[in-house]
């Protein structure tokens, strides 16, 4: 089986090292040369264009910035669609609306090409070690077909539902987690505040309806999750800028169906402020300092 | 151990019953006729006045609707810290602002008497079974002694911090749970109307970041979680109105420390707009109804 | 005709000078020395408490923080309502909340006293001046009693309604104002940001449906409105702190009779931040610091 | 001076007639046949292509539905930037966001063609009149030589500043009028809750610091401004989804700059409320509906 994967950056090209660790065949296409660079070292095919890394496969993955970038690559001039013969299949892994992968779908699907949507959690160290949750959005046989090259990268293949479906299912999550993060800071924020201590505090919302992941795993104050980026200056987690583009495409989804999302509104533009700040790079967790009288 | 129980309403006359049951003399008062006779009815001796009942009493517990009223009972013109012999122990189980039971206690300790918040969580439910849950603010030697009461009327019965730091638990825990429940009655409409399943969806966000109580006890849609309100028509929950009422005092307490509490004040809005539009007594998680085309 | 003036601070102070300016005898009394002298030398006779200034008194004027302040001096144990004859006119200039003047009207009444409420804007310049808007709350005869008082401390004596009628008046007046200055701060911001030229920008506006008080009198942004306080470094205007006070207020009625104020809630959040971080003196068009990069 | 112009639904329609009515040669072209239909009746010539009709033209003018159209009319494969001569002027009417107009300025400046944005505001009423204002972003050579075209359309034609700029005037003041439109309405509803009377309220209010065209013009409580929609069942207004369709520009500028707009994101989805519940049409002052126990 020979897989062509488009778009080797921080993720994707952690997610193809596991291909070639695997044995499998890559040819690969960057924009960047560095990253083609280390694929090449890694044993991966360098090829000139996304066309060019198509024609010898059987497999496509995709995996860049954003919805534009996605539909160049398949329906663009010289896009991959053209090149694919029937049977082959495609797994996009970007995060992007669902409306625009369901549409290359249609296309894909009028000459006979399955195509998936795949995003994942588990950020650059999921991507390292191989443990990444793949959300999959496709019809049965070709969830199926999927799931036999994404197990190389990942340990959770979850089927949610028909193509766009895997996006629905990540932008939903995320639109949660961002404001039940943000629910937590301010909770945390406020009760310190008035004089409990943090850890006190911490431990009755644990064990109690105010629990979410972002209490338990990735308190937003500092050292209450040892290992959540809030005990280490907020650095290498789930970047502020990251959050921010996922709020984003939430409303972008939510305007497309005539969905309010009342808070998800409110807490895009408080992680915006936060950009504007400088703050873009920091753990999303760091939201918490808009409840500080100093800013991070 | 002779116990004064003032306010014997829905919960209070729960909560006492089982004291009862543990073989404790109970001297109560309500202003209720029917509150008292059924406090009667379960071998509880009734009072005039809530003075009346503390003068018999080593243990006062008061389980009262809001500040104002804990205040009357507590330091009003005939309050029970005026009756109460010096070593008694005070314990307010009402859900009210931390600050008005820390101005209490500074009287109370003044006379040698011990004193200490304990709001609950649990319900009517958690009442009745005895199962309920006390957020305890107190210093050691207080917290030990009404352990031993408290017991009897709940299962956990939780060290939180100093006088007050039981309703500074309570109010940030009922904050984060009243947005995070928004939260996810946002994510979860919007995903059905993306196109997704709905369990689909909540399988994947409650095994993800996305994860909280509000997602996997008591989802807001229906027949994702079988227990939970949102599948018997949002009956028998937690009452919109009460949720109400917690943000009101987070939003209060905020402002009493200039803490801003962004989202919160947000929610207390929302909820407040349920209840303009006559859904106060529904379960706090038929907030969907503001994320659907048809109101509840 | 002999004045009673209770609260001589910033505003009280110099609307009890006028008083004094226009001829009349005034009974005066706050808890501050310093204010008492200064009282004392502009010709105003300095009483031991409110009820000894009261006793001499045909009318009542009173100038307080907040409304547990004007409960104490009309209802506390030394109330001035107990002293007053029949027949005298109480005038609350204090903003507090509708309820509490309407409950102390009600006892009024009941003792033949006549009482409004007359909350001002226009500052401690239009307190200097003589310049006040008087927004009043009573019945006829006792709005046209007041007037004939209320003129010498201002330009305008507005009639609102019944007897609360002018703290609802002023309440949702400062309410859209807080939020319509946010609203002119965001959206100047933003297009500054986005590249035009500020004074452009807020040409279109001011000719345009954007057009408000705080776009056209008192723009955020610096030297649009030469007289505005964003041209001065935002001194000298309505604090940020009052601002607060006044959302404060409306999110307590609101809440009174259940009415959400959904972008009133917010706002007193960002309000609050501000203070939080320390500019609770500058004028409350300083709220655009909210979209700088640099705060406050 | 011949004129091409594409796009000739409610508002580009009665924009050409009244071209036609001041003597010029009209080129036009629509997807509609009922549009051309029209155009034709009124004494245009229909072409059969934006390229047709610019072939003929010294002036181009686009009044379009949503940026896609315009890149498309402008640069897509039989674009007009291709058929036109050097020194030929485009002014797109059309209101989109500032960026699209700005790159596709960049391109026909590069061919030697003029090129300004002039978004309208007047609605149809101010169309069919010849009395829109429109908001021009060009250099002053450009905007000299379309206020000679514009001038035959409308009465006020203001030089906002460079490319764009008529885009960013526009979005910023429907920014602050969507938000200000809602603060009246929270306000108004408050206070009537309350108990004030609307007509006392709003004098207050338009003779104080909340004084807006919200309020003053087009008061969204009925017979405040009796030529407003909200006195005729909000009907024959701006409508809702016109107002949304304005904030999500705000949103989507906001977001190309990281530039936090946080009632704005509020408001957008408040709107997107609104017409998820079927009032999309309604003028949009039926914002207040949101503050009213019975939807619109």
């Amino acid at each position: 089986m020979n897989i062509a994967f488009i778009g080797l950056g921080n993720m994707g090209g952690r997610m193809a090292h596991n291909l070639l660790k695997a044995g499998l065949t890559v040819y690969g296409y960057d924009l960047s040369e560095v990253a083609n660079q280390h694929f090449a070292e890694a044993g991966g095919v360098v090829c000139d264009s996304p066309q060019a890394a198509a024609k010898q496969a059987d497999v496509v993955i995709t995996m860049l910035p954003a919805a534009k970038h996605v539909k160049e690559v398949y329906l663009g001039e010289h896009g991959v669609l053209e090149t694919l013969k029937a049977g082959a299949l495609c797994i996009d892994s970007s995060t992007i609306d669902p409306k625009t992968i369901q549409d290359i779908a249609e296309i894909a699907h009028s000459k006979n090409i399955k195509i998936c949507d795949a995003p994942v959690s588990g950020g650059t160290i999921g991507a390292q070690a191989g443990t990444l949750t793949f959300m999959v959005g496709a019809d049965e046989s070709t969830y199926q077909a999927a799931k036999a090259v994404l197990g190389h990268m990942g340990k959770n293949v979850i089927h949610c539902g028909d193509v766009g479906a895997g996006q629905i299912a990540k932008i939903c999550n995320n639109l949660i987690l961002g404001i039940s993060m943000t629910a937590v800071a301010e909770g945390m924020a406020l009760g310190v505040k008035l004089g409990i201590d943090p850890k006190a505090l911490a431990g009755v919302i644990n064990t109690s309806s105010g629990r979410c992941w972002s209490s338990d795993v990735c308190n937003p104050w500092p050292h209450i999750s040892e290992n959540a980026p809030a005990s280490r200056g907020y650095q290498d987690g789930f970047a502020t800028q990251l959050m921010l583009k996922d709020l984003g495409l939430a409303v972008e989804a939510a305007g497309q169906v005539k969905q309010p999302i009342l808070l998800g509104g409110m807490v895009q533009q408080l992680y915006q402020q936060m950009c504007m700040r400088g703050n873009a790079h920091l753990d999303f967790s760091s939201i918490i300092h808009q409840y500080l009288p100093e800013e991070a």
